[in-house]
């Protein structure tokens, strides 16, 4: 194994099992990293980046460690904290200090020279808008349910009789998750026509026909490596409320399903994605969604030891030419 | 000319004078218009959107008109209002609305299939920060003055001292404008070694050495036309801060300035950008900025109406093949 030569840059907060199950194989492998949360700065963080015709150099220091920002090997983007302000700023100066953060040392982490991404945060925020991940699908060729976004109660109310089942889905992922990477968020809900009401009017809603599924199917990309797992034994819609009770079975990737993910990263300019799809009772695969920073960890070790795996690769060698 | 067809999309707010132009410029050429601020939504603005494997259609109707997502020929995105929540809701169910509208209709607004974008908002929020434009200016081979962005009292002194006489620039642009389209914003500054004290540490700063400069220039790219001005007269730093007795003549732009053009609106996926260069005594272009949502309203009509063509032109046709 190689060892040394210019470092893993891990962004994340503290409370992250997924990155600390990565962490571990790096440094398994002799690769150097650093764990770096963007909302330690400026408190626990000294920044001094410095800029010219040349290009990028200077450092970044943290209680234990220093980074040359002209020599990171790759960027492991995870679930930094937001920048918060020092308690004793007026509001104002607060909000300016928060933004110039972002702008200043989240600008430099997004343009690290020769650095390799495994995602580039700007390609995740992009993914994250379901919209425009509904409109990729159906561009990559997945089969996609009919799915309404609207904030017009009689759209909703004639969608859902035409389309019933229906479920609602927030627009919006939450990022919180429990202690071992369990993503926990707003859930899914089942919703008939008679429960849609004027309250609908106050903002964007989205209402998806229920798939008739057998079983949820759960598609990890890291690039061309795929991994997909059955789920079965979910006792209701959203599986994600019922880890405890679920059966994982890896199942093969059928190639049209396969050819359709390497076309979403490719539109997204993603490495890494977390796809959701339905399975129904003849093998369809009916597209969900891709979170495009979802959780992994929470699998059994023989789906989630090749994965932190593919993803050491990445980090380590970039991607494969 | 061209008349009827698919309506460009401008998205924008009430008074946006750089708007107005080209939309009247369209109306001469009879090419349909629909203006849109989504700050509007949900109260003004009902949105029904519609996905399956087919792909996106339904509409949005304002008061006055009814949009066909399906079938939009290009977006002109330019100030558009933020969302707001109704005044009713308790605070955190008027953060999660707004997110839901932001997720919502934003993300149906970034994703309407087919259509041409100048820019993509996404592709503007990349580019607006300052790091990343520093990094890619150098790598697109302008002539990048030395910068610093730091929180470290003494790294800013002895960078000040080094390569002074050094300016304050804030890393994040303001969105406000005067009644004309004139861009105010927060000054950039003179700053001396003495100046910078411990305040630094709270938060990220950016020092760049003071182009000795002849003149400066303002070259506003849409793709291949390019318009460079240069400016005289300003008393001072910042000529934002003295419209009124600036001369404005318009210059050729250097095969060297405009390869670096094309390269970096590459690099970033834009079609317009707005360039700020210091033009030194020897004729060398100093690579300031580059804001990809800048305003040119305020040139005088000989450099405003070229550029009103050049970008109802992409509006109209696409980008040139």
């Amino acid at each position: 194994m190689a060892a040394g030569g210019p470092p893993v840059l891990v962004v994340t907060r503290l409370d992250d099992a997924t990155a600390d199950q990565v962490i571990t194989e790096l440094n398994r492998r002799r690769v150097p990293v650093v764990r770096l949360d963007p909302g330690d700065f400026p408190r626990e963080v000294v920044l001094s980046g410095t800029f010219d015709s040349t290009g990028t150099s200077g450092t970044l220091a943290t209680a234990s460690r220093r980074i040359d920002l002209g020599n990171v090997r790759s960027v492991y983007w995870r679930r930094p904290t937001p920048h918060t302000a020092d308690l004793a700023m007026d509001e104002q100066t607060g909000r300016w200090a928060v933004e110039e953060a972002r702008y200043g040392l989240g600008g430099i982490l997004t343009a690290l020279p020769g650095a390799y991404y495994l995602n580039h945060p700007w390609r995740n925020r992009d993914a994250e808008y379901k919209p425009a991940q509904l409109a990729t699908a159906a561009a990559c060729g997945f089969t996609v349910p009919p799915t309404l976004i609207t904030n017009d109660p009689d759209r909703a109310r004639a969608f859902a009789a035409e389309h019933g089942p229906v479920l609602y889905k927030p627009l919006r992922e939450t990022e919180y998750t429990d202690g071992t990477g369990r993503p926990l968020t707003v859930w899914i809900e089942d919703v008939t026509p008679d429960q849609i009401d004027s309250r609908v009017i106050h903002t964007a809603h989205l209402f998806q026909q229920r798939v008739g599924k057998s079983a949820d199917i759960r598609l990890t990309a890291v690039g061309d490596h795929l991994t997909a797992v059955r789920i079965d034994r979910s006792p209701g819609v959203d599986w994600r409320r019922h880890y405890d009770v679920l059966a994982y079975t890896p199942v093969p990737v059928p190639p049209v399903v396969a050819t359709g993910v390497r076309a979403y990263l490719g539109a997204f300019r993603l490495t890494f994605g977390a796809f959701d799809f339905g399975l129904d009772r003849d093998g369809v695969w009916h597209w969900y969604e891709c979170n495009p920073n979802g959780q992994w960890a929470w699998f059994p070790d023989r789906i989630t030891i090749p994965l932190t795996h593919a993803i050491a690769d990445r980090l380590q060698h970039g991607a494969p030419v």
